[in-house]
């Protein structure tokens, strides 16, 4: 199973809407095949493991299939995996957890035990969660899993108090939220950020990080309210869609204009937003912009993850802060973290924490 | 020499003013007799070790003394310990540095030189340093080594807005900064914190933390430029002097006051401060103070160590900062650190930088 994991993982950058999925057959303690998903409309883990046994020469009869993901019942681009293993006659299957596709949910495992094979389901099932967290919170909430990226020196100021920002942060830092860009199906952003800073916001090669194979560029969304993203805004450089979540009814000439006024208010609803984006099939949204946004996403129970970039630096208190909660009066309205994880990036520390 | 280290290690809380100083004697690669430094006034390290030789039987005679700071010359409160050891008719003394003190200075290296004792210095040198920043501050730079010890919330917060701060660490990080108030000759604060928060400001059993055994409380000292701070401030409560900085002349019913005004400004000359409390034969400071008293020692280029309490919470934009520093206006004009340990404490985490 921890190989098939691996496997599952070479597709992080490319498989979405679709899970991550590895797969490794074994027979008489070797391992006769392995595969994993490149793409969506291409072949699922299984499939390649089955061509991988096949080329290899290797008999797949009496082999025991491990699968990061319940395999799949339903016809969807691809026929279903779960027909093409009993076809190849293995003889038991082992699933690091079943799949919460409603279309699959236990339908797969069931398929198996009816043709008489022998299934298990649970094996290293949190690693295979945090494989497909994006996948998993579409399926499970119906919204994207949300990750928020920020940056501060080690006084919690983000910017300057003229916006003065760059580069806050070293170039080490900056490849590895490259690689946290490509890893989400959908980039948000607000209008504060793009009129303070005009970032492309796309995914490029930066330092030590290389676009990965077969990578395309994530959806683009702007918060803007009122509907000010300049025409000649640097996010409409690269490739890829742009979609505008606004208050107001309006047309872009660059962007798809999505109208999501809250009640009573003129702003974004962003728990309807991420309904929309979740229904797009998008899993996994990165988030770069300022206090207001992070704030209102906090608010709103819209952050899963939170990783901040911290810089060996002082700012001081008259630069600017990371999250606009003037709501916040007592200590006990503090809003309390659980950190995952600190680790050095380069010369900067990144902190990785979840909301409590 | 690293057993010596580790002995003098056991004198970190009680020496002051006196280094923490640790002697091993060696013979036939046997240790023979150890020894270190308990209290200003008592024995030094290598009277300590040969008395334990002698105490175990051993003869001293043909041995090797470790010791971790060059042996003393000069007649202190006790007699000095290039005699004993000469008398003791060691044959080698090893030394981990020589003694910054200008009243040894290679003094005391050169009478054993003198004494036909092979000498050696500079063995484990960094982490004899380590053991004794605070002397060597004194010694070399005329003042003491100050560490600023300060508490926030992961967005950089250290109170809320009305001021309130109780309590953003946990129990586990208030033992732990007991144990570095324990370590200091004296804690330095603000009226502003007496105001704020009326700290005791004392060194006490908190948690994991117990009292040292031989240990005083350390001098507290407050910089009140305006003579401010009320009579019966709970920084009275405990054993041990309270010195109070002023930049106006005047007296206190529970303290000695001293006037140190800046020139030109009605504030207390940091600078002079820190002379007069090296005179007064302080090796290390404890500060714990807010933004203002913060600011003004690191613009002073008066603080050795920065360590940080960053407890996993948000405390948004509200609350209050760390540093005062309105002059950093450009991202070049951000002061850089270097962060030399990141770590847990219970589920705080605490972060220790120099200033570049």
């Amino acid at each position: 199973m921890s190989l098939a994991l691996q496997l599952a993982e070479k597709g992080r950058f490319t498989t979405h809407p679709n899970p991550r999925v590895g797969c490794v057959l074994v027979k008489d303690d070797q391992v006769i095949g392995q595969g994993w998903h490149h793409q969506a409309g291409q072949p699922h883990a299984e499939i390649n493991a089955l061509a991988d046994a096949k080329a290899q020469g290797n008999a797949t009869e009496g082999a025991t299939a491990y699968v990061t993901l319940e395999p799949c019942s339903h016809h969807g681009r691809t026929g279903p995996c779960c027909q093409a293993l009993a076809k190849a006659k293995v003889v038991r299957v082992v699933a690091a957890m079943q799949d919460p596709n409603p279309q699959v949910a236990g339908k797969g495992l069931g398929y198996l035990q009816n043709q008489g094979i022998i299934t298990t389901s649970g094996v290293q099932q949190a690693a295979a969660r945090a494989l497909n967290v994006g996948f998993l919170s579409r399926m499970e909430k119906g919204r994207p899993w949300i990750r928020l990226k920020l940056a501060m020196s080690l006084d919690g100021r983000t910017a300057m108090d003229n916006g003065q920002s760059k580069w806050i942060t070293s170039a080490a830092a900056r490849a590895d939220v490259q690689r946290m860009r490509a890893e989400a199906d959908a980039i948000l952003t607000a209008t504060g950020t793009l009129l303070a800073d005009d970032p492309k916001l796309d995914v490029r090669d930066e330092g030590a990080f290389q676009l990965p194979e077969l990578h395309r560029q994530p959806l683009r969304v702007i918060v803007d309210s009122k509907l000010q993203t300049p025409h000649q805004a640097r996010i409409f450089e690269s490739n890829g869609q742009v979609l505008i979540a606004s208050a107001i009814k309006g047309e872009h000439p660059q962007a798809e204009v999505v109208q999501l006024p809250q009640q009573n208010s003129q702003r974004v609803d962003l728990i309807r937003l991420m309904d929309l984006l979740g229904q797009r099939e998008i899993n996994q949204i990165h988030v770069e912009a300022g206090p207001v946004l992070a704030a209102s996403l906090l608010k709103a129970g819209l952050v899963d993850e939170l990783v901040v970039y911290m810089a060996a630096k002082l700012m001081g208190n008259t630069a600017r802060g990371l999250f606009d909660l003037p709501e916040l009066q007592q200590m006990a309205d503090a809003i309390d973290l659980q950190i995952q994880d600190i680790r050095a990036i380069g010369k900067d520390w990144r902190i990785t924490a979840t909301v409590l």
